[in-house]
């Protein structure tokens, strides 16, 4: 079954649906808003994961594990925190199904077996962890606690798309407990530096660093740290967040310790979380109209060798020492002596599941002493001398990694704008879309009247020192801080 | 606060839950039946999981993650498999919580927000995993599909216990699709090898293998290949099982292929799992009445170095050259300069943590160019040249990883009888239990007579070809096949 892929300037939407399901990344499942993340995707998640989890316990973090369920009333203790999640949640109420007594073979949910107190499916766990620390806190020596926690979340959406946007999703949510609002709010900035590094060192995705609104903030949080990506048709995508929590929590939870002056008082709070959501991003930075381009430090596999047309005893040598001398340097390499498929078929597999680099070995080629090296990204093709081949492999993943990084910035600096009348911003966000500074009285309401008027939103306070310029406001007229960047988010 | 750790055998129940809470393994929670897994105990969780999970990916594993949710009308569809889980699930009924129009600020759920179909939270997967592979299987070019899972599942067990039997718990499940029944028995077979390797070679935990009874067998399987291990009190655990689930899932969802003679078949499935219960099974294996007693292999911190009495230059360059040496040889070792505590705090603190070795290093023993060596299993001390202490430390690692193994065997071995007086086995069951390796008529009934009498259930009837000779049953005097092993159990 030949897989086609709707073109991008046809319909973005489609064109990513048509990779995600195409690629391998990830399949429907009989469950509503919930996908089934297959092998390729899966892959891909693990090695984001490992990179992650290193540098959280490079920064001190340990891994711990709480419950998937919060008792409903520790759910509503952190009053805008409830409120922010109550509307999208899954909800326990019963422990027991029993035989449907009018159908055989059926069943139903035992109406005997109800719940006292029913429990929510964790949206985000600071509820059911504050409960906890309150037990584990009595004294500033018990501060800081640095954990963070791989887990399974689930928010009720009304309408998802794969990685982006579904009902259960994975992610890491770190909570930290502190005895200063300083020592918290430096580590919300630590984690939110660790998420921009992972960003643009690893996924080659570029990221504009700043602070949320009051309006978008995390339900809870007295700030939200974030840093937003531009998706190739010009909007931006969330990618990570880190809040400062402020003493909210622990208020809610009464988590008071000792300090060195011993005198009570609250502890100060962060949690920060990134989600498979970062593979939706990944695949809409990177990936073209023959399927994914993934960066080599993540792909999980980053070069496969192809026999062409077929293996012989003669290749097969070949391709094992090339296999062998890659292994040993690291490289996550695949040899697909599969005779079942022709070269062209394995070629364009390969490319739909975004193999960074592709090494054709034929007989002919072989008899001059040359391979042919095939970039995914660029499409570039190369004959190599096998006594180099291993070289120019890892030259040239550093320089895909790179490469990729670099396009995806180019095309950011090109849809971004600095836009000071409203007509024009009308007109952008109307039309062709992309980031926009501009300048933003603080006001929330402002705020609302242009996400009415265009749909694009203050994705961040930006960190960036130069836009701190003062200036009028785009939509009233009125004084400003500085520029703020708006565009429409996933 | 002083720990205080009941003695085995005053209370070996009482024992191990205080070992759990006061070791840093686990917490209890706000959520009835569910526990929190601390730092400590997820660190160990990690050390295993890492282990498996290359265990798998050298037999040809590859991982995927599938929905939490089971839609009832799939959960229902295996009859038997639907029928022994159903009397223990959380069930979700409701997306929504609302305001409480009668108390402010507390919630309720929302009546208006009901599921069409309820969700089952998964007590294990594989009705949403073979819903699933219909789609992935159309011939038996498509097989065998080699998945498994790392996830969290629910049962609503009424009486728990950490780690052994909690209502949600973390493990992984493998499932896969096969061809041919052989080739199905054949991967069940393997795992089982698989689990029997990581039990003995790393947990340091002896196990018996065989098969279940049919009533003992997972709801669903044909056959279900399990290891038992002993606890230090007599009584079995199972510590892992491999089912052979035949075409019952096939046939439930249909999964159908088409052969290679072109002929439409039904899919043959394995199953198999291991859970965070092996924390339990370790903790039951190894430890005695001053705390953890972990396998180097396993064990999160493999050696500490306390100063002593507190640390000093002197003392500091000889620790960080040691940690230096260790680490380069993959040593998980940590130096604890910690001036708030004496030595003899750290040093219960690490043996109830069960670290396998701790260097001792007081200005003294340096003079003398030596440092003392602790074991945690046999409390020796030793006085080592410095010279020699890398060396020493990994002798002493293997040598703690086989004495503890050797340990469970001997006890194993001692509390093993070969029984064919049913008086003998009735009393023995009474006083002092153990294993025992007795005829059985091969009869349910008399299987559950046994129970009833003794509370002793058949664990395996093990693989053993030793244990195969002809005899008469221990109860009924009727022909038996070979001996099986009785225990009473976890």
């Amino acid at each position: 079954m030949a897989k086609v892929i709707t073109p991008r300037n046809e319909d973005y939407s489609q064109w990513y649906n048509d990779l995600v399901y195409q690629s391998g990344l990830a399949d429907q499942s009989a469950v509503r808003g919930c996908m089934v993340i297959k092998p390729h995707g899966f892959a891909l998640w693990e090695n984001m994961k490992d990179v992650l989890d290193r540098m959280f316990k490079e920064t001190g973090h340990v891994n711990a594990y709480f419950p998937l369920f919060v008792p409903k009333s520790l759910f509503e203790a952190e009053e805008k925190n409830a409120e922010g999640f109550a509307k999208e949640c899954a909800i326990v109420t019963h422990y027991r199904l029993k035989n449907d007594p009018e159908r055989k073979g059926k069943l139903i949910v035992d109406p005997e077996a109800k719940l006292e107190e029913e429990l929510v499916v964790r949206p985000t766990s600071e509820a059911i962890i504050w409960n906890t620390y309150r037990d584990w806190i009595q004294s500033y020596r018990d501060l800081p606690i640095l954990i963070n926690q791989w887990a399974n979340v689930v928010r009720w959406e009304m309408r998802t798309r794969p990685f982006l946007r579904t009902a259960e999703f994975l992610w890491q949510e770190g909570h930290t407990a502190h005895s200063s609002s300083e020592e918290a709010i430096e580590e919300a900035l630590k984690m939110h530096e660790v998420y921009t590094r992972f960003a643009e060192d690893y996924m080659a995705m570029p990221v504009i660093k700043g602070a949320k609104t009051a309006n978008e903030r995390f339900a809870g949080a007295e700030e939200t740290y974030t840093i937003e990506a531009m998706m190739q048709d010009g909007k931006a995508l969330q990618a990570g967040t880190s809040h400062y929590l402020g003493q909210n929590f622990a208020k809610a939870f009464q988590v008071k310790f000792l300090n060195d002056q011993n005198r009570e008082e609250f502890v100060y709070a962060t949690s920060w979380g990134v989600s498979t959501r970062l593979i939706g991003a990944l695949v809409m930075t990177h990936s073209d109209d023959d399927g994914l381009v993934l960066p080599p430090k993540l792909a999980p596999i980053q070069l496969v060798i192809v026999p062409i047309p077929k293996p012989s005893s003669e290749i097969d040598l070949v391709a094992e020492k090339i296999l062998k001398d890659l292994k040993s340097k690291g490289i996550r390499v695949v040899y697909d002596r599969d005779e079942k498929n022709r070269p062209g078929f394995k070629f364009a597999e390969y490319e739909l599941k975004g193999v960074p680099l592709r090494i054709g070995i034929g007989s002919r080629d072989l008899e001059k002493g040359v391979a042919e090296l095939a970039r995914r990204d660029s499409k570039e093709k190369v004959s190599v001398p096998l006594e180099s081949l291993v070289d120019e492999v890892l030259k040239l993943l550093i320089e895909i990694q790179s490469g990729l990084f670099d396009k995806a910035r180019k095309l950011r600096v090109e849809k971004t704008k600095f836009l000071d009348q409203w007509s024009d911003f009308e007109e952008l966000m109307k039309e062709e879309g992309g980031f926009v500074y501009a300048h933003w009285d603080g006001n929330s309401e402002t705020e609302e009247l242009i996400k009415e008027k265009t749909k694009a939103t203050i994705r961040c306070i930006p960190f960036d020192p130069d836009l701190k310029e003062k200036g009028q406001c785009i939509l009233t007229g009125k004084e400003s801080k500085g520029r703020v960047l708006f565009a429409k988010a996933y």
